[in-house]
Parts: structure tokens; C-alpha cells; sequence
């Protein structure tokens, strides 16, 4: 079996989670919830995203949240930094990781981002040095790796190219993302074996949306490559803003759930992490779509 | 690559989908269901329950519904007949094919159908005997293979040996039903691994639910195993009945998304199959619980 012994999860929540939510979420919430995830045993936090407020206003408190953290041992909380501003205001809160966002989609590039796919690697050469010299990590995010909102299908290769670049431009890790949840398993297989070609597995992460239910199918299908990180969000928070009302990243606890009978490690706490799910998705008004979640919730 | 080139879908919805809702749905409403999925592409379709209408009242107009049928050419209409009472029942309305329900966990039997397994084997001996005598042939159901909701795991072997009764007894079909929907990709294998040394690959079926989110992982990997026969429920009609509120049946949609993406035939159309969902849900009043019915309808 080429199934890995255990995993990394990366929870998504406090900013994939949440940036699409209109209603303003307050600091202490997501304060909260970052704190709740890292006493389930989650030991990696996407805890904000330095973004423009004028882009994502539910993001605009990225300061109070780095800020307020009570940072737990062995958890890393990392934030979106899309640009060298978004950076320098990170470090100025300590953050201790960050991450860059591409596309294997050259519209969805300019639509999202409003650059070329080679602009978009342009920009992020400066964030990466800059991260250097201050001795903080990158992850690089590449989007729309198994489909986009607007071209479809895209070609294995593309992804490769683009996370390729990411990778020698020096970020530590790519994750890869089916960010409309279009994916079927072999497919997913494929995109990863394209990508695997130039970067080891082990520097390589699964972000898979739940959007057509897919998402644990093709994380079974990569797993069975030998990918062991894989981002999610609790209570599967974060809908897909290209059809409203559809889910979005696939949910922590159903992720944990397989693994757990897969006997994979991820030393986290299903049940705390569950009860995580329900808090939020309570605090917020937002249905629960962890299946796992609304079961165990259940009996 | 051991995937079949091509599956069958058996569609449960208008049996195990609409048996557990406790108001009322008028004979025509599920004749056109019936008819909506034929017309989707559907080959195969259990239509009805011959039980007790005191133990499943929702089942009660089964001669209605056998007998109102419009039968499509190259469809198979077939009826759950747990005893000969409701075999002889179903004969007399011209089913064409007739399934039995047993269970691998003997507590599961003895609450379900008040016997215990040895018991429920005996009982559906002269079903099939007298089938045999009709030439009408008989599904196999074996329920809990992946977990009881009143003993939790139950042994691979447990399951072979019920399988194995069933399938000696004349059944030319066994399904595996994870009742519960707990079991997890490699668990699904080990298990079906166990029934396959056996039976022949082919004459087994996958019946799993989506409780827990795990259904589409755990039919990717029994594929892999050579699985060609699925069954499913459109709009994953069929709720969990050991915890309220929570998902049962996988949807049809969700799998034909899944083998359309993986190549593999069904000759389903899932555009109509899509749009039977949706009506459906909405004609009874129930959440679809198919992520690509509600994707698809969202855009």
C-alpha cells in the first residue's frame, strides 16, 4: 500500500471559510475558532488573509486577528499575502508563514486577480524574497487545477507549469486546488502525477472543493499517490461563489473521518472537531456540510 | 487499470428513497418518479415494497404502482418481496424480478426483522423456490456490511458467509448494503474482498450510504476492485432512520458524475437524471441531497 502513515492537515476555515461570508463576522469569533481548531489538534491554521478590504471586507480585521491569537505550541497560524504590502503588514503582526495565490486558469487569472498567469508569478518573486530575508516560509496556492469557472477543463501540464514555478521560485509547498469542485478522481490522479513529474509529492498538498460531492473520492484517489497534506475546512465552510448556494471546500471532519478509517494519523480529535463544526456554523447561521458533522450531531 | 468499462445503476429511490416518509406520496406522483428515471436512462429500477402496509404503510399501494407501470423497453421494474406472501402478491401484478433483505449482523436481523439470520435464510428459501418455479429471478440485499448501528464493525467474514447463503441459495445477484453508511474506502475493499473469494465479482453490487460523506470514496474503491453494479438513489432520497436529519441512499447523481468523469458508461443522461432530482425533492418536500443536483440547479 503507497498510502501514507499519516497526514498534515491545513484548516482553511477562518479565511477560505469565511472571506465570501457578506455579513461581518466578528474578530472574537474567528479568534474563537482559530483557537478551537488548534485545541481539536489541529497543528496548521490559515488564520487571515492580507488583502485589500476594499476586495474582501470580511477580511479587513487580519491585524486584530494576528494580533489577538493565542498562539499554541506546534500550531502554525499562516495568512493569504497576495502582494509585498499584504506581507510587510503580516510581519508586522508576526506572522511566522504566508501564502501566494496562482492559477492554472489564465482567465480565471485575470478575472480573479486581474493579471496574466506570468504577471501573477512576476508579482510573487519580490513577496518571496522579501519572506526570505525575513525567514518566513511561503506556500504557494495554485487554483482551478481540475477545472475553471471559465475555460473548463485545463490541461495537467498548465498546472504543471505553474506550480513548477511556484516551487523553484521557492515556496516550500504547493497546494493544489480544484477550486469549482469539478474533479473526478482519475482525473484528479492524473493532474498529480503531471505535477509530481518536477515537484516531490511530499511538497505537494490537495485542496479540493466539495462542489459536485467529489472531493473525498479524489483525495482517496491522491492519497493512494502518496499525498499526505490536504487542506479543508471545518463544517466544510466556504461555499463556491460560481453557483451560489452549492458547497465549497471539502469539510474537516469528513476528511478526518476517512482517514481515521483508513488508519491514517492526523492527531486530531474528531469529536472536538465536530463540536468545532457545529459551534461555528451555530455562531454564524450557516448550515453545517460536514456529513460527519450533521450525523454525529444527530445521535 | 481494473475499472469496468461500463456499470449498472440499480435506482432505489422509489423503494428504499420514499419508504420512511411519513406522510403520504399519491401513487402518481411516484409512477412518474418511476417514469422520470426511465426516461433519464435508468435500466434498472426497484419500484416497489410488497410488505406489510402495518410496517411500512408509505409501501402500501405497491400492486397500484407495480401495475400502473408504463414499462419501458430494456427496463427492469423490480419489487422487494421479504416473504412469499408478498412474492406471490408481486407475482400476480407481473414483476419480472423480486429482491430479498438479509443482514450480517444478527442483532441488526433480529430488531429489523425480528429473526435472526439463520432464521431470515430459511424464510427466504421457498421465495425462492417458488421465484425459480415463475422464472423470475432474485436480488439478494445484505445489510450492515460495513457496521451495525447496535454492534458497530462486523467481520468481513460475517458477511461472506451471509453472501455466500444468499448467492447459493439462487440469488443471481447479492448487494452490499453499508446500511449505516460508517464504512470507509479500505474497509469497503477488505470486506468486498472477503465476499469476491466466494462469489464472482460480477455477480455483486454496491449498495452504500452517504451518511457519514464517505459513499463515493468507498465506490471508488470497490471499482477498483472490479464492482460494475451500483445502487443509488436520485436526490439521495432516503434519509439515515439511526440518525434523524442525517443522509442515507448516495445520490445517483453524485456516482454518474463521478463515472462520467472516470469514462466509465452508464448510458444515464445526467441532465435529466439532474432534473428528476430536483422535481422530485420539490414535489415531496425534501432537501435533494445530491451536490450536483444542487450545483447543476444553482447554475
Amino acid at each position: 500500500m503507497p498510502f501514507p502513515n499519516a497526514i498534515r492537515l491545513v484548516e482553511v476555515a477562518p479565511r477560505d471559510g469565511l472571506q465570501n461570508e457578506p455579513e461581518p463576522i466578528d474578530t472574537a469569533t474567528k479568534l474563537e475558532l482559530i483557537d478551537r481548531l488548534g485545541a481539536a489538534g489541529i497543528r496548521y491554521i490559515e488564520a487571515a488573509s492580507f488583502v485589500s478590504p476594499k476586495w474582501v471586507p470580511q477580511m479587513a480585521d487580519h491585524r486584530d486577528v494576528m494580533a489577538g491569537l493565542t498562539r499554541r505550541e506546534g500550531v502554525t497560524y499562516s495568512a493569504l499575502t497576495p502582494n509585498l504590502k499584504g506581507l510587510e503588514a503580516a510581519l508586522e503582526c508576526g506572522v511566522e508563514e504566508v501564502a501566494v495565490f496562482g492559477a492554472a486558469s489564465e482567465t480565471f487569472s485575470h478575472k480573479n486577480i486581474n493579471c496574466s498567469i506570468a504577471e501573477s508569478l512576476e508579482r510573487f518573486a519580490p513577496v518571496l524574497e522579501r519572506a526570505k530575508d525575513a525567514g518566513v516560509r511561503v506556500r504557494g496556492y495554485v487554483s482551478c487545477v481540475l477545472g475553471c469557472p471559465y475555460e473548463g477543463e485545463i490541461p495537467p501540464a498548465k498546472v504543471a507549469d505553474v506550480s513548477k514555478a511556484l516551487y523553484e521560485m521557492g515556496c516550500y509547498e504547493v497546494s493544489l486546488g480544484d477550486t469549482i469542485g469539478t474533479g473526478t478522481p482519475l482525473k484528479a490522479k492524473r493532474m498529480l502525477e503531471a505535477v509530481a513529474k518536477d515537484i516531490p509529492i511530499d511538497k505537494l498538498a490537495a485542496h479540493f472543493h466539495d462542489t459536485y460531492g467529489q472531493a473525498l473520492a479524489n483525495l482517496y484517489a491522491v492519497l493512494e499517490e502518496g499525498i499526505a497534506v490536504i487542506d479543508s475546512s471545518v463544517a466544510g465552510l466556504g461555499g463556491c461563489p460560481y453557483a451560489k448556494g452549492a458547497s465549497g471546500n471539502v469539510a474537516s471532519e469528513d476528511v478526518i473521518y476517512m482517514l481515521n478509517g483508513m488508519g491514517i494519523e492526523s492527531g486530531i480529535d474528531l469529536d472536538k472537531l465536530a463540536e468545532t463544526g457545529q459551534w461555528i456554523t451555530l455562531a454564524i447561521g450557516r448550515p453545517n456540510r460536514s456529513k460527519v458533522g450533521v450525523a454525529m450531531a444527530a445521535k
